[in-house]
C-alpha cells in the first residue's frame, strides 16, 4: 500500500508544453500493476500539447477552469468533469481561468 | 471521447456497505480499454467494507476526512491524498470526520 499526499511528489517540467507541470503520483515503481496516476497542474495561458496516441487517458479535473480541445471543438470543464480520451483521439487541456488548472490524468502501463 | 461532471452519473448504493454509494463515472462501455473510474461518496460514521481481491485500487481523496484502515492500522487521509491499495491487500476507507468523505477509485476491468 502507498499512502502519501500528492504534493509530496515532486512536480516535473514538461518539455514541449510551457507552464505544465506533472507529477507522477502512483507508478509502476509503487507496484500499481497496470495503470499510472499523474496529476498536471496547468498554469493560465497554458496548455497540453495537441496531440494523440494509442493509449487511454482517463481525467478528473480538481481545480481551475479549461477546455478540452477535440476534432469536435473546446468543451468548457472545471472541478468535478471527469473526461475520457479514447486511443487515437486528438486532444488537448487548455487553461482558459485566471489560476491554477489541475487535474488527474491516468494511463495504462506502457505495452511491452 | 466523453466528457461529464461527475454528478451527471447517478450513485448506486453498495449494499454490503450502508451509507457509502458509488458512482459509475468511466467504464468499459463508454469505451475505456482497461480501466474504470468510480466516485465513492461515504457518509460520517460510515465505511466501505473491510476486504481484500486480487485487483487494485488507486484512490485520489477529494474531500473530507478519513483513515485508510491495513492490516498494519489506520492512516489519516484527506482531500490531495492519492492511495494505492496493491492486489491481495486487506483495506477499509472510513470517513473519520463530521462531513462527507468522498474519493475517485479506479480499478482495472475484470479480466476474461
Amino acid at each position: 500500500m502507498k499512502i502519501q499526499h500528492f504534493t509530496a511528489t515532486q512536480p516535473e517540467a514538461v518539455p514541449e508544453a510551457p507552464g505544465v507541470s506533472i507529477r507522477w503520483v502512483i507508478t509502476d515503481k509503487d507496484g500499481a500493476p497496470s495503470f499510472a496516476m499523474r496529476v498536471f497542474d496547468v498554469q493560465p495561458g497554458a496548455a497540453s500539447p495537441y496531440h494523440q496516441h494509442p493509449w487511454e487517458h482517463e481525467v478528473f479535473i480538481l481545480e481551475g477552469k479549461g477546455a478540452v480541445r477535440s476534432e469536435t471543438g473546446d468543451t468548457p470543464v472545471e472541478a468535478g468533469y471527469a473526461v475520457l480520451v479514447k486511443p487515437g483521439e486528438m486532444h488537448q487541456f487548455v487553461n482558459t481561468g485566471e489560476g491554477l488548472l489541475r487535474f488527474i490524468c491516468l494511463i495504462p502501463h506502457p505495452q511491452p
